[in-house]
């Protein structure tokens, strides 16, 4: 069975700065948990990577807009993610006491251990805890093994490997999953990136190495061109007899948050298929020109070259 | 290695009245060609399975259109569609002489025989000939082995296998290619729709059972929520290992479809995975309630318990 991760509210908050509104946001948990999505990702706590000023909510995640989400859906179902660097292990008591009881922990690979410390606190607490490898793609894989040994020592429940750049293949997502499975006890999670039209293959593919815990956000709202699809990845597990998930509701969502949320709209943008295509990061666009997509994907094939050479 | 078919043009002509401007016709055959695409579908010939009066050029491929399109492109590019229903005998020829070398042959399953007796006479003529099964996802199984042991022995080159109705799921795709590939020596082909976001990874999964042509469209632009699109799946391969395509220029002809042709623009509405999930046609669209998406799905969900019934 997997655990389904609905992150449309903080990896969507790449498109709109964060702010959605309340109203809206208290709709939207509400109706994912009611249609049995395991766990609503709220927000990230006090920031993103770069924390920026002027997010909205999402952005933040205060302990007033923890407690209220917490007013509308059990607390089993409020899952929070930060960067350790941006927090004191005060964040953590004060999360819980707010309502969330998932907490998921973006890893820095070069100094994990602040991060783990904090997820062993976490744990303490009674929080269930994630890591979150961020850029697999690019990771080196005695890294990986390394990062994820760690993890399974500090007492995780779950490794997520986040395919930030959006430029795995399924055969790659396989072994990924394969290779951290076999030097950990932890569930496995995979939180996709559509740049190249795979999000959906690929967790088809991680599921099939036998992972257990899937992102996904409801129109696939989230950073560039976004993630799994939550009604597609729903559908899916429906049809493949994972019964439990009520889709008509999910699409009822989908469509409320067309309405309501001009920057969810769906797309595949041409510009995006081509950093996935070159693993290239979505900062990496900035320094690709936007007059034409030929001149993109030129652009693009050198700065790989450069890259690594 | 795979043979790629880009049925733009024929498939989405479904969105546009098949209407598309010959400049941008011929624009769009030179570039698909020059990126590498093996073959271009350029036209239904007289029409499509219920055929419109006053569809545009890529809706009845006149001998003319056909002749414009081989002044750009090789013969040996230029392929035509059709159901034997609406040609005779002596369109055959005629579409050779204009400068055609792939026919393929929509089947009808209750009486395949007229189809096939054209079938190998386009196969004298020197066609490359390939059978389309339309709808598989609602086919008796007994009754696709049986068309395709008589396609087989009707001596055509392809079967291709058509998820018309963009309800199949990878695994039931891997298994149907096994099916067809144990009762035929011909190459196997899949013509995917992405009702369910599920083009992509059908196409992967046919082409580990052993599928080598696979159709796709520029944009996704085909019927309903469209096909396999073709930039995704070049980069798929492209990245697999298959060299030979130039996916910057598949990428800048997608971009002038994007500015030129209106109703190319690629979407994944709603109310088509409804369709997808609960294996329903593109026709049974107009039975469903456009009001509000959780009506759509609920009376879907009811139309499909009527029809099992």
């Amino acid at each position: 069975m997997i655990t389904n991760l609905d992150v449309t509210l903080r990896d969507g908050g790449y498109r709109n700065n964060f702010d959605f509104p309340l109203e809206y946001v208290l709709h939207h948990a509400r109706e994912s948990v009611a249609a049995g999505v395991e766990w609503v990702e709220i927000a990230y706590r006090n920031g993103s990577f770069k924390p920026q000023p002027g997010v909205g909510p999402t952005g933040t995640g205060t302990d007033d807009y923890i407690r209220a989400l917490a007013g509308v859906v059990p607390p089993e179902r409020i899952c929070m993610i930060l960067h350790p660097k941006n927090i004191t292990t005060e964040d953590l008591p004060r999360m819980y006491e707010a309502g969330a009881r998932l907490v998921r922990f973006c890893l820095a690979a070069g100094a994990p251990e602040p991060g783990l410390e904090m997820l062993r606190e976490a744990a303490r607490i009674g929080f269930t805890t994630t890591v979150n490898i961020t850029r697999v793609s690019q990771l080196d894989r005695r890294v990986l093994v390394e990062l994820s040994a760690l993890s399974a020592d500090a007492g995780s429940d779950v490794i997520y490997l986040a395919d930030s750049n959006g430029s795995l293949l399924p055969d790659e997502v396989f072994r990924l999953v394969t290779l951290v499975r076999s030097v950990s006890d932890c569930a496995i999670g995979l939180h996709a990136h559509n740049n190249l039209g795979l999000a959906l293959a690929n967790a088809i593919a991680a599921v099939e190495a036998g992972a257990t815990w899937i992102d996904s956000s409801i129109l696939g709202m989230g950073k560039g061109p976004g993630n799994l699809i939550t009604e597609q990845w729903l559908a899916y597990l429906g049809r493949g007899g994972q019964a439990g998930y009520d889709l008509g509701r999910i699409l009822s969502l989908a469509h409320h948050m067309e309405t309501e949320i001009a920057e969810a709209k769906p797309s595949l943008p041409l510009p995006d298929l081509v950093l996935g295509h070159f693993d290239l990061s979505v900062e990496d666009r900035g320094k690709l020109p936007a007059d034409h997509i030929g001149n993109t994907f030129s652009a693009a094939r050198e700065l790989t070259a450069v890259t690594a050479a």
